[in-house]
C-alpha cells in the first residue's frame, strides 16, 4: 500500500486495530487492559482483602487509568473532529471510563464510593469490538419499530398481569402483593419464567388467574428478548478491510470516487 | 384532498389520529390520558397515602373521567351506527372504562371498591393503536383453528400431569398434593417452567414423572404462547393511508369504485 | 352418495362423527361424557365432599360407566376384525377406561384405590379426536431417530451434570446431594429451567459448574421438546373426507382401483 | 465384497461396528458396558449399600475395567499410527476411561476418591456413537466464530448484571450479595430463567434493574445455547457405508483413484 499516513492516521488505525506495523496489537493490548480493568473491580467488591491486596490494586488501578486516560488523548488528538469525537457515543463512553477512576485516587471520601462503581462503563469499551457492536447496532436499529411496538405491548402485559393479581392476592397476603409496584414484580419474574418464589398467588382466583396469564402472556412477554436475538443473528457481515479504507481515506476529497 | 368532510367524519378522523390540522394531537392526548390514568391506579393501590396526595389523585381522577366522557360521546355521536358502535368490542371497552369511574364519586362505600379496579378496562385502549391491534387481530384470528387444538392438548397435557403427580404425591405431601386442583397449580408452575418453588415432588416416583413429563410436555403446553408469538410478528402490515380513506369515504356509495 | 350401509358401516361411521343423520353429535356426545368423566375424577379426588356429593358422583360414574361400556361393545361388534381392535391402541385405551369403573363400583376395597386413577386412561380417549391424533402420531413418527438421537443425547447430558454437582456438593450438602440420582433430581429442575429452589449449588465450584453446565446444556436438553413442538406444528393435514371414505368403502375389492 | 483383510482391519471394523460376521455386536457390547458402567457409578454413589452389594458392585467394576482395557490394547494395536490414536481426542478418552479404574482397585486410599469420579469420563464412549459425534462435532465446528462472539456477549452481559445487581442490593442483602462473584450467581441464575430462589433483589432500585435486565438480557444469553441447538439440528447427514470403506481402503495408494 503506497499511500503516505501522517502521524494521526498512523495512531487512528493503530487505535482500530490496523497497524501496519503492528496490526492488532495495540488494540489488544487496550483489551487486555480493559478485561484486567474487570478483574480489579470484582477483586475490590471482594471483601477480606489484607493491606497487601489492596495496594496491588490500587496500583494496577493507577497504571490501568493511566492507560486509559493515553488511550483517551490519543483518540482526541488523531480524531478529524475533536468536538465530535467527545460528543459522540464511545467518546462519552471513553471519558466516563476514566472520570471515576480520577475520583478513585482519593479513596477516602465516601460520596466517591459510588462513583468508582462508574469504572463498568470501561467494560462497555470491549463492545468496540467491531463485529460485536455492528451486530448490536443491527439488532437495535432493524427492527426498531417493531421493538418499540412489542415493547409497549409486553408493558401493557405486564401492567395488566400485575393489576390483576393484585385484585387477586391483595387480601390474603398484604406484605408482598399491597400494591401494584409489588405486584409488577410478580408480574416481571413470572411472565419471564424466572419464577424466584418470593412471591407467588395462594388464592384459588390467583391461581388460575395465572395460569390464563401465563398460557397467554408468555408468547408476548418474550417477543422482545426475541428480536434482539433475531437482530443479533441475522446482522450482515461487514468486510473488516471498509473500516480501514475509510480511516486511510477519510481526508481525500470525495470526488476521487465520483470520476470513475 | 379536495373532499369536504361535514363536522362527524372530522370528529371520527381526529380520533383516530388523522385530523385535517392537528393530525395526530388528539389521539396523542387521549393516549396520555390513558398513561396517567394508569399511573393514578397504580398510585391509589399504594398504601400510607397522606391525605393531600389522596385530594390530588382524586382531582386528576374526575377530569380523567370528564375527557373518557367526553370521548365516548364523541365517538358515539360521531358514529356511522351508534347502536354498532355501543355493541362493539370497542364501544363496550369505552363504556366499561367510564363505569367505574362514575362509580368511584362515592368512595366511601365498601361494594365500590373492587368496582374501582374496573378502570383497568382503560389501558385496554391503549391497544386500540392500530399497529397493535392489527397485529393482536391477526395473531388470534390466522390461526384460530390451531389455537383451539394446541390450547386443547395443552390443557389435557396439564391434567394428565396434575392427575398423575396426585398419585404420587397425595401421600407424602397431603397438604399441597391433596386434591387435583392444587396438583393443577404444580402443573401449571412447573410446565411453564416458571417453578416458583412453593410445590415440588419429594417422593422418588414423584421426581421421575416430573423429570419424564417435563422432557415431553415442556414441548406441548409451549406451542399456544408460541403460536401467539408468531401470529404477532407475521402480522401482515397495512397502510395506515387505508383507514383514513376508509373514514373519509365511508358514506360514499361503493359503485364509485365499481366504474373503474 | 348412493352407496347402500349395512348396520355396521352406520354404527363405525356413527362413531367417527360421520353419521349421514345425525353428523357429529354422537361423537360429540362422547366428548362430553369424557370431559364429565374428568370432572368427576376432579371433584372425588377433593376432600371435605358432604355424603350427598359423593352419592351424585358415584351415580355420575356409573352412568359414564355405562356409555363407555356401551360405546367399546359397538365399537367390538362395528369392527372389520374384532381382535385387531381389542389388541390395537385405542382398543387398549377403551378396555382400560372402562376396566377400573368396573372395580370402582365395590369402593371400600382399599387396594382399589389406586385403581381407580386408572380411569385417567378415559381422557386419553379425547386424543381420539382425529386432528390431534394426525399430528401427534406425525410428532412422534416423522423424526422417530432423531428423537431418539436427542433423547439419548439429553439423557448423557443430565447423567454428567447430576454427577458432576455430585462431586462439587456431596460434602457441603450430603442431604440433598448425598447420591447421584439425588444429584440427578437438580440436574432435571435445573436444565430444564424450572429451579424450583429446593435443591441448589452453595459450593463456589458447584457454582461455575452450574453456569457452565446451563451455557451448554440448555441447548442439548430443551432438543427434544422442540422436535416434539415442531412435529406438531408440522403435520400435513389431512383431508377430513379420506377417513369417510376409508370407512365406507372398506369392504370392496381393491382391484376396483386397479382397473384403472 | 472381495477385499482380502488382514486381522488389524477386521479388529478396527469390529470396533465400530462394521464385523463382516458380527456386524453391530461388538460395538453394541461395548456400549452395554459403558451403560453397566454408569449404573455401577450411580449404585456406588448411593449410602447405605450393605456389604454384598459393595463386593458385587467391585466384581463388577473389576470385569468393565477387564472390558475397557482390552478395547484400549485392540484400538491401540490395530490403530493405522499408534501415537496417533493415543493422542487423539478418542484416545485419550479411553486412557482416561481406564486410568481411575486402575486406581479403584486400591479403594482405601483417601486419595484416590475423587480420582474414582474419573470414571465418568467411559460415559463419553457413549458419545462416539457416529451419528451423535458427527452432529456435536458439527454443532461446535460450524459457526465456531459466532460462539465466540456471542459467547463473549453473553459473558459481558452477565458481567453487567453482576455489577448493576451488586451496587443496588449490596446494603441490603450483605451476605448474599456482597461481592460481584456472589452477584455473578444471581446473574446466571436469573438470566437463565432458573431462578432458585436462593438469591433474589428485595430493593425497589434492584428490582426495577432486574426487570430492564431480563427483558434485554435474556436474548442475549440464551443465543449460545440456540446456536449449539441449531448446529445440532442442522447438521449434515453422513453415510455410514464411508466410514466402512474408509476403513477397508486406508492401506492402498491414492492413485487408484487418480487414474479414473
Amino acid at each position: 500500500m503506497a499511500i503516505e499516513m501522517d502521524k494521526k492516521q498512523r495512531v487512528a488505525l493503530a487505535l482500530e486495530g490496523f497497524d501496519p506495523r503492528y496490526g492488532k496489537l495495540p488494540l489488544a493490548c487496550l483489551h487486555v487492559a480493559i478485561v484486567l480493568s474487570a478483574f480489579t473491580i470484582t477483586l475490590q467488591s471482594m471483601p477480606g482483602k489484607d493491606s497487601l491486596t489492596v495496594q496491588i490494586l490500587t496500583g494496577l488501578e493507577v497504571i490501568l487509568l493511566a492507560i486509559f486516560c493515553a488511550e483517551f488523548l490519543l483518540r482526541l488528538w488523531s480524531a478529524e473532529s475533536r468536538l465530535g469525537y467527545i460528543f459522540s457515543f464511545w467518546g462519552l463512553i471513553d471519558l466516563l471510563s476514566i472520570l471515576p477512576a480520577l475520583l478513585f485516587l482519593f479513596p477516602n471520601s465516601e460520596v466517591l464510593r459510588t462513583l468508582r462503581l462508574m469504572r463498568i462503563f470501561r467494560l462497555l469499551k470491549l463492545l468496540r469490538m467491531r463485529r460485536a457492536i455492528l451486530r448490536l447496532e443491527h439488532a437495535l436499529s432493524s427492527n426498531r419499530e417493531e421493538m418499540i411496538l412489542f415493547g409497549v405491548l409486553a408493558a401493557i402485559t405486564l401492567f395488566l398481569a400485575a393489576v390483576g393479581i393484585y385484585h387477586f392476592e391483595k387480601d390474603a397476603q398484604p406484605e408482598i402483593f399491597g400494591s401494584i409496584p409489588q405486584s409488577a414484580w410478580w408480574a416481571i419474574a413470572t411472565l419471564t419464567t424466572v419464577g424466584y418464589g418470593d412471591v407467588y398467588p395462594v388464592t384459588t382466583g390467583g391461581r388460575i388467574f395465572t395460569a390464563i396469564t401465563l398460557l397467554i402472556g408468555l408468547g408476548i412477554v418474550a417477543i422482545p428478548a426475541g428480536l434482539i436475538t433475531s437482530g443479533l443473528l441475522n446482522a450482515p457481515e461487514e468486510d473488516p478491510d471498509d473500516l480501514e479504507n475509510d480511516l486511510i481515506n477519510r481526508d481525500k476529497p470525495e470526488t476521487t470516487n465520483g470520476e470513475n
